[in-house]
């Protein structure tokens, strides 16, 4: 039964990740293992790299994406990002992978969209099965981003006009303003 | 003091075009003139090519983008699109046009993101003056594609499992399917 | 009448918009304000950013593109450029945009090409109508440049040697050199 | 213990897929799911693409990815791919995943690299614990390809040149064309 | 006297290889050696692909590269392209490669640029020696185009307007329809 | 017989220079000439450039690619390449040359790949004649990197795990470990 669920799930999974495309620059040299610089608080696009005589084998490590996380949460899931940011020897490297939890009964990774690694079609995942579900997902870019629909539309800050928000979503003004005045809960 | 408006409608429009990035695979020769291919429903990523040598002008030109539209309709504004539809031309070429018409008081063009040609971060514009308003864009791909959030999330056919938008914009059950029996006007 | 000259000019700026290509490497973060290091003379291929918790909203406004420019100047045209030098926030973006003011009986927005967002094919435009012309165009590129045809070859700082362009443009070597001696007039 | 035994798997998987970087052409349209075009034997550069209008779940699906494979083979160890063969709707994606399953005591995913994919650094995974292993990887192009280094050195078809190799590889040269004799097994 | 001559040669070369900057889509297959499909003037983005299956070694050979090619014509230069015209392999590669002879004394490749492959910055090569001169430069297009600026601005078809031309370069009216008038060497 | 030579070496030179593709980042202003920047071991995705404005004739220039190379070596050729670390004006512009000289009677350049500007193919050149030859090639980056399989796979420092190569070449353990023990010739 296991195993008819772990199917399911993957199908839904696989309208998820299908919507990538390749994006990211691409590297120029064999090591560019990410840094911050903390000098005067000036960035580029991406990171600036270590010195590559220097990158080791933990520039290229990630333990721990075996553990199943805890899914008590509003949304029933959560997301264990390995991007440039856990893995710093991504940097360059246009890609990245995340695990998913999900909670048995409805456990849902809600309505979002990837502004850079994935196309922008907006996507989920709902655990319909009884069990606890995980899935893991490749996505085209270092940095891929998640734009989480609800919590950017009626939880952002500063909050959008809820004019806007009314004529937009057809909602009456004040059930705008309380859903403005909720939390909205980040399973990332 | 239409010159103060337009001012200001720009200064919204500069958030819609911001979050561009260059996207579409580059041309390999100097003309490929979209044609539709009706031959066994064959199609390629993006548009088959009319011979080059039969190209000319008609297939780069568009009129009445100059000619204001009308924006009585729910959400009070009117996208015209020039892209690769419209110009057979830009085929290949990676760059696209749109005109967007405002209605006074309110006009609304509302949260959406477009899946190829800008970033995803969700944008709108809304005309908070007094007089009708208009506004140019550029996209940086032939077909850029809109999903306007709203229509998308509450307007989809087939519909979206109704438990998940409940979970995810924690919404009444009732709410949820009253939006989504609504009538969710396109304005692009 | 109006709106008829409108049409007529802008068929001609669709020659000029229509052969950008996409070619920027894409955006690695949500924001990367472009700001000039001024530390020892280093550069970035592009530019380096702004710490992004410190983007605001006059890193992506620029006000006055509505405001018509003065044309009386050799060419009768003036070109006001939206890109990354006026935009900070358009840093790795991918995208600008140009005002074309175009003065009556003849304005000329010279023969020139665009090294980075478009085609490089030669293109310009010519205001034949007996009214004041404006356009607005699109650019596939953060800094998109342009190559004023005329004033590369003739004006060109130091100057090519004059026995190529004698050769090259079958002139007699007298006007070769009248001509790199006159000032030429840039128009962006 | 199995969970310390995932930890060091993933930990030499990760070197399999950090080198990857974009390259696939970025998708022009929502929907290209891949077909053959039996007509004429002609080709393009991807895919042809299906009648987008009769896009369904199946071009997106793929099910027995869970599935533990057989590794009792010489290197002891299977890839099951999963990219635009398996899942016609990944194409224009620039995405794709493996499976690959490893034997106890040895199970070997022998030196290799993606021409399309991935870096071309050369690598590989041994399983040098004593249970069975098993590690997913993404891969940023819908198409990535895969040489083994052994295979293609002294398994290819034609063969290459004996004194080439005998050379190249400092090897006597009845070594070489003993190799060249052998069955390569290919885990792909 | 010849060694001393090649470098100066290749000097100038430098300066015409150095603006090229990479923008071909990437290949998604192994071989895709390039056809012409006749079929009812359909054509693609690039070339169509021959059947991989049939590519075989006659589709990646060019002979006569070696030759010194003549060049007693105006310009005093002939540029031999070997690209995905001459080598069908060459398709979906993004490279190609000319070779460019030079006459002694003047011998001169004019100034141009190149829409898809090269920056489209303008350059020249122009041989000061008493001895014939040969270049090889690589290319980051399989089909970089050539524009020279003096074809293309005095030699179109059909012709530019004399006024356009009058006012961009500064000339007389009749020296621009004179030059409207002559023969235009191609040299490629 | 100099000239059918060298047209045999071209064969066997094209099938190197065939498998590049486009991947580079492309360029964001006309000069970025490569600089080092010692300021504590910081570095960027390519190299920081030097300041524009101090741009001269000798950040592009290379001289001496006309000078035969010694082979008397134990591969017998020698390959000379002029890439970003020659010229630093190659910095952004996505491309690179190489020379490459072969002894007669058995001059091999040993198979290899292009991590970043070819496509990853193994490739190798094998000069069959009694004379001589040269080739020269262009690559599609400005730092391709060269992997020769051979060197790799037997003498990386630190070295592989002798099971790995003795499972994955199907060789005797002992061989494995006496060719590790070998000096591995760099021809670059």
């Amino acid at each position: 039964m296991k195993t008819a669920h772990f199917i399911l799930v993957f199908c839904l999974l696989a309208l998820a990740s299908l919507f990538a495309y390749a994006s990211d620059p691409s590297p120029l040299q064999d090591f560019c293992v990410a840094i911050n610089d903390p000098k005067d608080a000036v960035f580029v696009n991406g990171k600036f790299c270590k010195d590559p005589k220097l990158a080791n084998a933990e520039d290229f490590f990630y333990s721990g994406l075996n553990i199943p996380r805890n899914t008590s949460n509003p949304v029933g899931s959560t997301v264990t990002p390995v991007n440039v940011a856990q893995i710093p020897g991504l940097n360059t490297l246009g890609i990245s992978i995340v695990r998913i939890d999900y909670a048995p009964y409805g456990g849902l990774n809600p309505p979002h969209t990837h502004p850079r690694a994935t196309e922008g079609l907006i996507h989920f995942q709902f655990n319909i099965g009884n069990t606890k579900a995980v899935a893991f997902a490749g996505l085209s870019s270092q940095n891929p981003g998640v734009i989480t629909i609800a919590n950017a539309v009626f939880g952002s800050n500063p909050p959008i006009n809820p004019d806007v928000l009314t004529k937009a979503f057809q909602l009456d003004k004040n059930i705008v303003t309380y859903l403005q005045s909720k939390f909205w809960w980040d399973n990332n």
